[in-house]
């Protein structure tokens, strides 16, 4: 059992990568709840729908979030009314967050209502948010303390960043699969996705019995960079190293991983790093990392789990 | 000042053709609540919208509710999800029902809502719910007591009604408008739209306060037949009325009306039953009362505020 730990966009490829080469019961996908929040009343989850939508091939390949062939009558009647309007929820993705919220509502966990959207999409593969409980990142910025969302889609990450909080995660525990929670399973490796090492790894990984799980770790641990040559992919990581003094790098997702993690996958484009990198007692593995189709995210998965010293842990 | 109770389709047409003459001062639109549920979480309210929809100019021509222009990717998306459709939300429908849910959630009332989404259709005449209250129409059927949209939209009326209850009517409080509740307004007249009065008028009626208004009144009233030669114009009013022992016909509704109006509108169609309304005490009033276009509901509109005996009280 391979454990995969995601946030968005980037965790989301690698994880459709990884479920489309191990079975269902070889692999969990951990997402990240710090993004979650409650809109318009409803309870919205944005990793853990990135990630669903991109298993079930329904992810809108445009934007990154959200469904394909959206259509966005809802805002603009919202609009027309005088709504809430920054963060935009398009129709089709709405059935998700109105459903979701009716089944919190009922009674329901996060993971049950997650489990049942895969079982509509036909996913087998189980995709659980980190925990049931509430992790909610806040950032400190140079204009006050912002919810993450507020500084993250209504301010565009503007605000220069100073410090972070993932409230609630001291006391949130882990989620189930099956009974069990996701750090007790009988892991043979973890993976952390290409994902924002402070807003979308950082929130799991600040709960107690992750940061037990990955310190008390008997098996192989392998982040992959979601910085390449000196840029984030996607997202605000290049902008938020370089807000807490880091300058943004493969080395620095190396030292932010280091103990946590035997290899660091890094893209070629930063073979340069790679000795630094050895030196911070981290393996660097450099292969293509950058995910521009499916097949992209099929090969990488494979370079992944084929990689010589872990591959006996990956099967 | 004149109050317009009503139900749906037909209240709202006849609430539309008395808007485009009255100034908003002049009228007070009292809305059915009995319709209202709670609906994958979210607060329908299906007459209040029915109405605010038509005086807004933006209804559904087609269906009679919802909004012009409408898609349904929401509906879709909710059905690949296994989630609950029986009950069809378009997309632009829906933001009303999400941000009302969400005002509400916040404090705000029924008739807060309403008058902040009249406000951004910029309708001044003012459209009250006849209670911020629940009023919840149950029916008894042949198959059982169904709540209201169980029994009229999932079931499409199907079973054989024998009982009405308004649940939560005897303690309800009549809404207010500026402060002053709607029976305490001081009327020159009352109009019962041509709404099914065991479905649309009953409901309102049931609330002590709207009774004691309308039994102690010193102005005239005077409503306006859904019944139109022996059918209902749309819905299952004569369907009711049948199962309930009545023969559905003009008489038949100045018979419900009896001792509330002095005046009922009849159809030139119902023109032979204006002697046997008379002996019940009621004024047949003939007039062409089928409102097939925006021109009809103006025209018909006039009629009514023009009538001789009652203009006085109009104005």
């Amino acid at each position: 059992m391979i454990v995969a730990l995601a946030g968005g966009v980037g965790g989301a490829k690698l994880a459709q990568g990884l479920a489309g080469i191990l079975p269902p019961e070889s692999l969990a996908v951990v997402a990240n709840v710090g993004d979650d929040f409650e809109h318009l009343g409803l309870h919205v989850s944005p990793d853990l729908d990135t990630i669903a939508y991109t298993l079930a091939g329904i992810a809108n390949p445009v934007t990154g979030w959200g469904v394909a062939d959206e259509t966005w009558s809802f805002m603009d009647a919202l609009a027309r009314l005088g709504g809430e309007t920054w963060f935009r929820l398009g129709d089709r993705d709405l059935a998700t967050h109105v459903e979701r919220t009716r089944k919190l509502r009922s009674g329901a966990s996060l993971t049950e209502a997650a489990r049942a959207f895969l079982s509509a999409y036909g996913v087998k593969t189980p995709v659980l948010p980190a925990s049931d409980d509430p992790i909610r990142t806040f950032v400190a910025t140079d204009e006050g303390e912002l919810a993450f969302q507020h500084y993250f889609v209504r301010r565009q990450c503007a605000p220069r960043l100073c410090g972070l909080e993932y409230r609630g995660a001291l006391s949130a525990r882990p989620s189930r699969l099956a009974g069990t929670p996701w750090t007790e399973l009988k892991a043979t490796a973890a993976i952390f996705c290409p994902s924002n090492p402070y807003l979308s790894i950082a929130p799991i990984l600040a709960m107690p019995a992750a940061r037990d799980w990955i310190a008390r770790r008997r098996f192989p641990a392998l982040a992959v960079s979601p910085i390449v040559d000196g840029r984030a992919l996607k997202g605000p990581a290049a902008k938020i190293m370089r807000e807490l003094g880091e300058e943004p790098s493969a080395v620095a997702v190396a030292r932010w991983y280091r103990g946590m993690v035997d290899a660091l996958a890094i893209d070629e484009s930063d073979r340069g790093c790679a000795d630094e990198i050895a030196a911070l007692g981290v393996t660097p593995i450099v292969l293509d990392i950058v995910m521009r189709d499916a097949a992209d995210r099929a090969r990488l998965a494979r370079q992944l789990l084929e990689l010589p010293p872990l591959s006996g842990a990956w099967r």
